[in-house]
């Protein structure tokens, strides 16, 4: 899959992805990441990008002219032949919500491009003619898209086949079935007091795994009682749940008393 | 501000952070921020920080030792008299969802450290000792804490006083009043056929400022009516509200006929 990313700030994607499980894809061949600069495309003879916004107030705009030929210069860098133009994605705190869903669908796209903003923002227009779709990575002000990009590559490329290591581990993670992850143990088995839970020593499969499937439940009882709702749990995982949730009435009634 | 990251990958911390307005925070001696490689303090003589899941299962676990012995670091870094605890953010799906007003509380610390997970999380007894407060960005899935921790720190640092240039471009952006921003043009006039809209042109002052204050409320309206519940709205905004509401109501039953 190939990201082309637009911005004012190339060396920030690059050394942002080049890391971890992306770096590795990269070099297998499986992602690409292209950092493309809008200001090699600016018209403006000083290398300037941004003006002062019409109708006045404060900071400046990214103008529309080094954006649409950058925009130009990436659809060629794509494929000049093909008549499907690329997803355009702007970094936006008023856009849609990136969320797990998204990154799936959007990983099945053959290439992406992000523009990032800067400033007080870009010209209206150019956010017509590219026709993006605005993402946004939460009700959160940055500095620039970049670093909402580059999470979102980060998040879509795990996606992509080949880039985990082992198959499994992308399904294994946070919001498996709905539920939230339960707690982890590793060497040593006392570390300042604190044991690992003796079930995870005993080798018994089936109990470890019914006890961590309770602790997912637990979890998400605790921090996250709104993915309960859409969680596959079979019966007798109901039937905890259910009786989670008396005990906890009673403890709430008897606090009352 | 100082910003502590304890992670595996400190490269990852320093390139982010060290462009744009961050970058001039950091010469400024407005911000510190310093990754804080957990690897020197794994106590195996290989280097290893991670091990297998008592338990079972797929990937890695970051182990209780090196995180801890790099906490206790970092917390001598920071004043080894002082005797309240720094924050400890722990990024994680399952924390609480990072915001603006979370971002607005976080501002207000001296320090603030990070612990950046990978791999299939962290043994939950460094999540115990340090006394963790788990963080999210969103609901999606990262290769690490990284990429959510300078997010983080580009937001917050942008909230503390000297970061931005102007004083007021902070509040001017996103979310002011609890409306999305409204759409900004610069120059040219003209491009591809696509005009200013002639208001902004007008030099009239009060009717720019009118019409910008209509366009946030339509686009707010059009993709997050969520926020304009706690939108800060004068008399004559609330009738323009309504107006449109009633307009978009004829619309649809137009429609429906």
């Amino acid at each position: 899959m190939d990201f082309y990313v637009m911005t004012l700030f190339p060396e920030m994607i690059d050394s942002s992805i080049s890391h971890s499980i992306t770096g590795r894809a990269i070099n297998k061949g499986l992602i690409n990441v292209r950092a493309v600069d809008i200001r090699e495309y600016t018209t403006e003879k000083h290398g300037k990008t941004d003006d002062y916004p019409y109708g006045g107030g404060a900071g400046m705009v990214m103008q529309v002219q080094p954006v649409y030929d950058c925009y130009k210069a990436v659809c060629s860098m794509i494929d000049e032949e093909r008549e499907k133009r690329p997803r355009v994605l702007y970094m936006s705190p008023q856009g849609r919500r990136f969320d797990q869903a998204f990154a799936r669908e959007l990983a099945k796209e053959d290439e992406l491009v992000f523009l990032c903003g800067h400033y007080e923002g870009i010209d209206e227009r150019a956010l017509e003619l590219l026709n993006v779709e605005e993402v946004s990575l939460g009700d959160f002000i940055l500095t620039g898209g970049e670093l909402p990009a580059v999470t979102m590559i980060d998040c879509i490329s795990r996606l992509i086949p080949g880039v985990l290591g082992s198959s499994d581990s992308a399904e294994i993670e946070s919001f498996h079935d709905n539920l939230l992850e339960y707690p982890q143990y590793s060497r040593p088995e006392e570390y300042m007091g604190l044991k690992v839970p003796d079930i995870l020593l005993s080798g018994h499969h089936a109990n470890v795994d019914k006890w961590r499937r309770e602790q997912s439940i637990i979890r998400t009882l605790d921090k996250r009682p709104d993915l309960l709702e859409e969680a596959v749990l079979d019966k007798k995982e109901k039937k905890f749940l259910r009786k989670l949730l008396e005990e906890r009435k009673d403890t709430t009634q008897d606090t009352n008393e």
